[in-house]
């Protein structure tokens, strides 16, 4: 069945990592998949513009149906195979709306991590300004401490009591963000969910293969949060 | 059904207009709701932060179900109201993939709309940057051609031959775009796509009402889109 379905992903890339786990979870195993370097712009490649004329990484393709945006191919995943593997979005009405919930916010705080690295890596020096960046990581630092909150209140999991699709789109943004510097002391609930998650079968048969050859960056951009 | 549904909103909100709709096209008429002015800061008061701790609107609760991210919120009126009004989100494969995608989709396009909006008018004078500027307004403006090419392609409405939850996401994105001043004339197919949505009667039902009693402002903030 998984056969028909074609993976453009980079490692790391949290969109990417979404729809992975996904497919682990769905027992989508055996994709067609290819890994691109962005280092070589092999995202703005014709392979890739073909699936995705946006030049960006996941390009996703499940037979002639294309869906590149990682939300869209996890909920679309999800509901072509709702009756294989785990669910990702219960069907009771309370655990619905929590898990709905959770999984729309994480991308809004997946966006706030990336505001900040973003601001590091791709604002020309002179455009600069301390003010600005402060007020970006404060801005991350407080969905952070937000999502530690949510754990207090309703974990183990980022949703609730089971693994959810909150947990497909939230994992690999603080997964990252721990990779790039963010102190796993300051997020003691999520240091504690990120260990026990990092194990779990989808995640370690997705987890990016560059983590494991390469040492973290030296100064990092998410070390003040 | 829907009196044990509760909303707090404001006129011209994208995300509490997309609740809006939802509710319309379930029909989910007679929610109880309440208009809240963010020029009096009403989003910080105790009846919203008890519903929403982000002190934001959309505040949306079902019963006892808090719901505020707009995307959960809609997705999840979709899923529990199935069979009830206009479906959303349709069945078939094909049409289902084009309709997740461009409903991911419209999120991202909107916040780069929001980018200009919030530079224009938030960040301090004295961090502000012509090239930030322009390259903010270049992304937006990258982004709305990329929708017009959408149209070009599998309109009518935004993700194909129907009205769909694309549509509720991105609509009142548009809608706002051309409020504030974004041209009509440079986006003719997002025009035309506009003229005939806004007597749709869920998006007729729930027009911003500032914007019927209120000219539009001077010097509006996307006028070079």
């Amino acid at each position: 069945m998984a056969k028909d379905m074609f993976l453009l992903w980079a490692s790391g890339s949290p969109p990417c990592w979404r729809i992975m786990i996904a497919l682990e979870e769905k027992n989508l195993q055996g994709y067609q998949h290819k890994l691109l370097s962005m280092a070589k712009g092999e995202h703005k490649s014709k392979e890739t513009l073909d699936i995705n004329p946006r030049g960006q990484v996941p390009a996703f393709r499940h037979g002639t149906n294309v869906i590149n945006e990682s939300g869209a191919a996890c909920m679309y995943l999800e509901n072509q195979f709702k009756s294989q593997g785990n669910p990702l979005i219960p069907s009771a009405q309370a655990e619905q709306a929590l898990v709905y919930q959770r999984t729309f916010e994480a991308f809004n705080a997946h966006q706030k991590m990336v505001d900040v690295i973003m601001y590091t890596f791709r604002v020309p020096a002179e455009e600069k300004h301390e003010a600005t960046e402060k007020r970006l990581k404060e801005t991350a630092t407080t969905e952070f401490k937000t999502w530690e909150g949510h754990l207090e209140k309703t974990g183990p999991y980022i949703a609730g009591k089971n693994f959810s699709m909150a947990d497909v789109v939230f994992f690999p943004t603080l997964a990252l963000a721990f990779r790039l510097g963010m102190s796993q002391k300051r997020y003691p609930n999520l240091g504690v969910y990120h260990g026990f998650l990092k194990d779990r079968p989808s995640i370690k048969a997705t987890w990016p293969p560059h983590w494991t050859q390469e040492p973290p960056m030296k100064d990092p951009p998410l070390k003040d949060l």
